[in-house]
């Protein structure tokens, strides 16, 4: 059931040209008379000793709130004695899970026309522990940590996002053939939840071949769960196959509920300003969103208004090979809205 | 200058195909006259205690004496006790680097028809330390090593490499935006090798983005140098931009100027003994070892009537379409070597 109306929800537009494509959003979502009321958050200016970040404590606090929020790119800035700004995010906001959906989108060739898959990526712990030292000096290490309780939280998010969406495989990427005790973990516990999903074929498959399968052929995959630097590979990979970052969505699952979704590709500092990004990821993202809040109606209209624009090719940002505007673009989706 | 003649070289021809490929390396290269006798060894039925493997300590000898050889796929028999075979060899050895030339194949078709790049791995630590232990229940960790010496050592073949054939740029592969010590440490070692040659240009770029460029555009990429795991990865997407792991030759370099040509597929047991294998991973491994050698003129003969065979599609394995027998496809490139 949908929640009670108007939802409030976060919004980070982020940095560079992440608040024209926040722009561009909120006119889609407007014009399509989607019953949210957004709650703006900008990165500070300064580092919020509470997140020790330029992250606000407030910002952490309204999307705790409103367990529900849009985030554009943010780009951390450089200096010492701050987090990153993403990592941050999900730390702070325990988003276990970032979701990928990734497929070919009509009208956009790329060298891939039959990708239709998901990447689920464990997002808190593995090579992103943050724990690294120099045992002497020229010998580094760096720790990589695998939980039990993160991997079968995320294994659990996959198969139930499986069953949930009528996807029929789950894939479980690892390098548990040299790294037996890390990987190995990670796999049991995708063993166990894959256990209560009989009607979901289970199957695992090693890093470095699933890449070679991926770009011969994407077809074979369906949903693929691993750990968090697995998928931060695997997920850009992906995006890569149908055309990039500008046009992949993701979402990131949180502790007590909360959904972030994300446009992960940069900031693009360099066309900042000049009404010339592209809107689609995060646009595709807010599609995301809306579905997580169950307005199902909205969403798929918003999708198919997004894909129609794509397909079309009239419309289409610089990015894709085009000339328009940011703003013709949207306005260009928005004609498509089919009430 | 080539070396006196005839040079014995080392020839594991391993396990599953591994024997009928090796054959067919043995008559291309008698066909065409090269002066190498073949000192064979074999994985051993027992565990060598001086290797702690199935590797026995006379075939490390082996390599050690002669400085180079050639190696089929090689299966790690399962159970406890012993070292994987394939990690026993870079270990003893030293092989330090692995590289990997990967190109499209006039003829043979995949999405791809412009890649050609040059993949080097550092072959020795990072996350292949082997160093993982519980560290409570439920929480396991990984070491990853990164040394300023293997550092340095596979960035300097990498250089040395790339000003040898020709090549004009090199990038190191990494995640120092999240491992800033480890990944750090080998961007440091890059940056120093990298100002000894000028003339070639240097850049890093991060490995999500290194993956999504390369489906996107492998042209962008010439010569890649990286650490252990992310060169594990990267290889074998290259490998399937152009056809998979069947078509791709690579070389170990080791101390004490060893060179271990070695073909990367599995052994394929499902096929072995039934002359259906494709030998030309091995056969283009043996061509990198020829020149290796500096029998150059041998070396681009044998290449080209492989080339030429897989071209002209009259002749192929299974594995690419076609029909023919290992022994079948072995006697077309034999005849179309051009003396
Ligand atoms: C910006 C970077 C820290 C981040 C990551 O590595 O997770 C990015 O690549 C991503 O996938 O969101
Ligand atoms: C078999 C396996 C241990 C090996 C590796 O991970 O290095 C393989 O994938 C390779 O690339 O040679």
């Amino acid at each position: 059931t949908p929640p009670s109306f108007p939802i409030t929800a976060t919004l980070f537009p982020g940095d560079g040209i992440g608040p024209e494509i926040a722009e561009s959003v909120k006119k889609v979502l407007t014009t399509a008379d989607v019953p949210i009321e957004w709650e703006e958050h900008f990165v500070g200016q300064t580092v919020d000793p509470r997140t020790q970040s330029f992250l606000t404590w407030e910002s952490l606090e309204s999307v705790r709130r409103n367990k529900v929020g849009l985030k554009g790119p943010m780009a951390t800035p450089i200096g010492k004695g701050h987090r990153s700004l993403n990592l941050t995010l999900r730390k702070e906001l325990g988003l276990y899970a970032n979701v990928r959906p990734c497929y070919s989108l009509p009208g956009y060739k790329t060298r891939y026309d039959d990708v239709n898959l998901v990447t689920i990526r464990e997002n808190t712990e593995g090579e992103y522990s943050g724990l690294e030292h120099q045992v002497v000096r020229g010998v580094v290490e760096s720790l990589k940590i695998i939980t039990r309780q993160a991997s079968l939280r995320v294994a659990e998010y996959a198969f139930l996002y499986a069953k949930t969406h009528g996807r029929k495989r789950v894939s479980a990427i690892h390098k548990a053939n040299i790294m037996r005790k890390t990987d190995g973990l990670f796999l049991e516990c995708c063993r166990e939840v894959a256990k209560k999903y009989p009607e979901i074929v289970y199957e695992e498959v090693i890093i470095d071949n699933c890449c070679m399968m991926l770009v011969k052929n994407p077809a074979l995959f369906d949903v693929l769960v691993m750990p968090n630097l697995y998928g931060d590979i695997i997920s850009d990979l992906c995006a890569g196959l149908v055309g990039g970052l500008g046009l992949t969505p993701s979402c990131n699952i949180g502790e007590h509920g909360i959904a972030l979704a994300e446009a992960v590709h940069g900031s693009a500092p360099d066309i900042a300003g000049m009404n010339m990004a592209n809107p689609t990821a995060l646009l595709l993202s807010a599609v995301m969103m809306l579905k997580h809040l169950k307005l199902t109606d909205k969403a798929d209209m918003i999708h198919a208004a997004i894909i129609k624009t794509i397909a079309d090719g009239k419309y289409r940002t610089a990015d894709l090979g085009g000339s328009s505007s940011t703003t013709d673009f949207t306005k260009a989706i928005c004609g498509n809205l089919n009430f």
